[in-house]
């Protein structure tokens, strides 16, 4: 057992070295890691900016999540704020912060999951940078770099009277993931186990993003459908509506595990939080790029509605929201 | 007592606005926080990052540094890599993981310490996105941009033989203040407070990395002039000689307290880190920007020697490595 290579026996270098080595070269990097600094290049004169931390037990845990996950993870969730903003991703830097006594196959693992999520997401981004530290529990701080290649960027406050409301991408699948972890029964865990990979490893629509050049708005649902719905419709002074029926095909897929563990689909697809899909506005009379569905439309007023009554600014935890308003089935 | 606000009586977000709320506009800040990802403006196409994470009880102890000290330090540290690639600090996004029952307090003067650096350092820079996470130590990830507004970067790969040996800032201060520290000597420590204030709240010279336009070569010290000229020695391809009486005025004024706590200032300047100085190469026919002071020169062969002899390839613990060279005075 002595012979296990860990982050303490190697040395911080060696294991940073081991993990990097994982690593492809990517399209728009001028120069990458092992200099001060990198170099990354855009199409334009400005970049996207985005970062986000994991940090173990309040964002994953260990025994849920592996480390091939929590790469692929870091790597999904940062570009797809990125390209909420209508940017095609070009690079990424990662700060991992782990236990001494991290065995270096984890960390190899790390790094296979940040490649593949770089291969399938953004495969002309590169990670130009990283830091290797060691912490009491594990810690992922990412930051992303995206082109907007000339356009307009998308942010959360152009939402225009008139204009309709659509969503790319899953609402609830990665809340029913969840449910079904916190739910201990490994059955319903293994039948439904394509619900947890979205939990795991979300596979944001990033294509679509790109292709929303007509949206007047647009960003990234991480907190759950009421909430970030609500984060657009006070940047945009605006109202949204949503029409529950346009829910229905969201909720069907997740009808039968909502019923196994007895909770309820709407209530993940309404506010259940990391799908990293895109909510956006768009024009009445522009075409939807692929991948959006129309969910409902834009107002002169505040706040959010379902159906006409009006939907609680919460997120994910908030059950006793949806009780309020009977929503549940 | 109860009434004392902290991170999990505010929540993260309320706590998160209060923070933000202490740091200034920019001018390189086409959109900064608040959206899923902020934009920065480059003169062209291209700019510089880089990165690095402190983590308690490896980078710092929080009974020896406050939080405007740590604030100050994330930043400092950060926008010296980008200046010692020849770029102007433009923006950072700041990670900050601390413990539930952190006060607002902290937080506030933690920002206090990031505006501060900024104002005096990179005083057209922002902090255009940032993350507040609850962790069981504090932990500060920065990410740093730059702009090398048409210029070319200085690697630590273009050192070429017949250069000269530069250095900007300070040599072996933030090692004795770390030492003063550690010494737990609490008359020393307040006799000597300015190095302590060098460890704790380092000034790089940032001016100089700007200045420096005909450095073939150019880095970061922030493991020791030993260990990094041994960076540039190996990226180049050639030997660095370094003059040990180029080294009398560093010395000199540390001479004072390493008798009083007993350790070697040679010590300090040889191979103590953190002062985040820069080391540079320029052509020997070059006019050395002002901060810069020649140490040494580049020929053919590899290594560093100290008149001569061969210094070892050790950061600030190679206390026995100076034993063995017989450089102590």
């Amino acid at each position: 057992m002595s012979n296990i290579e860990t982050v303490s026996s190697l040395g911080e270098i060696e294991a940073l070295r081991r993990t990097v080595s994982k690593l492809k070269p990517g399209k728009h990097t001028i120069l990458g890691s092992g200099d001060d600094s990198a170099i990354v290049a855009t199409s334009n004169d400005r970049f996207v900016v985005s970062t986000d931390t994991m940090v173990e037990g309040n964002d994953f845990r260990i025994d849920w999540s592996s480390a091939f996950d929590l790469g692929w993870k870091a790597v999904a969730t940062n570009i797809s704020d990125v390209t909420a903003m209508g940017a095609k991703p070009t690079a990424l830097v990662v700060a991992l912060m782990v236990p001494k006594n991290t065995e270096i196959t984890w960390l190899e693992e790390f790094a296979n999951g940040l490649q593949a999520a770089i291969d399938v997401l953004a495969p002309d981004a590169e990670i130009v940078g990283g830091d290797l530290a060691s912490a009491n529990q594990v810690v992922v701080s990412v930051t992303a770099f995206g082109d907007l290649e000339g356009r307009e960027a998308k942010t959360r406050s152009g939402a225009k009277v008139g204009d309709i409301l659509a969503v790319a991408g899953t609402l609830g699948q990665a809340a029913c993931g969840l449910a079904l972890l916190f739910s201990e029964d490994r059955d319903a865990i293994s039948a439904y186990d394509n619900w947890v990979d979205v939990q795991k490893r979300p596979n944001p629509p990033i294509g679509a993003g790109i292709l929303a050049v007509e949206a007047t708005s647009m960003m990234d649902i991480s907190d759950g459908l009421a909430m970030d719905a609500n984060r657009i419709a006070t940047a945009s002074g605006v109202r949204l509506d949503i029409d529950r029926q346009a829910l229905d095909g969201y909720c069907a897929v997740l009808d039968d595990v909502a019923s196994r563990i007895g909770q309820s689909s709407l209530d993940w697809v309404v506010f259940g939080g990391e799908d990293h899909s895109l909510l956006a506005t768009f024009p009445s009379d522009a075409k939807l790029p692929r991948g959006f569905k129309k969910i409902g439309s834009v107002s002169a007023g505040e706040g959010v509605y379902l159906d006409g009554k009006p939907l609680a600014n919460n997120g994910w935890d908030s059950i006793s929201a949806l009780a309020e308003l009977n929503l549940d089935k």
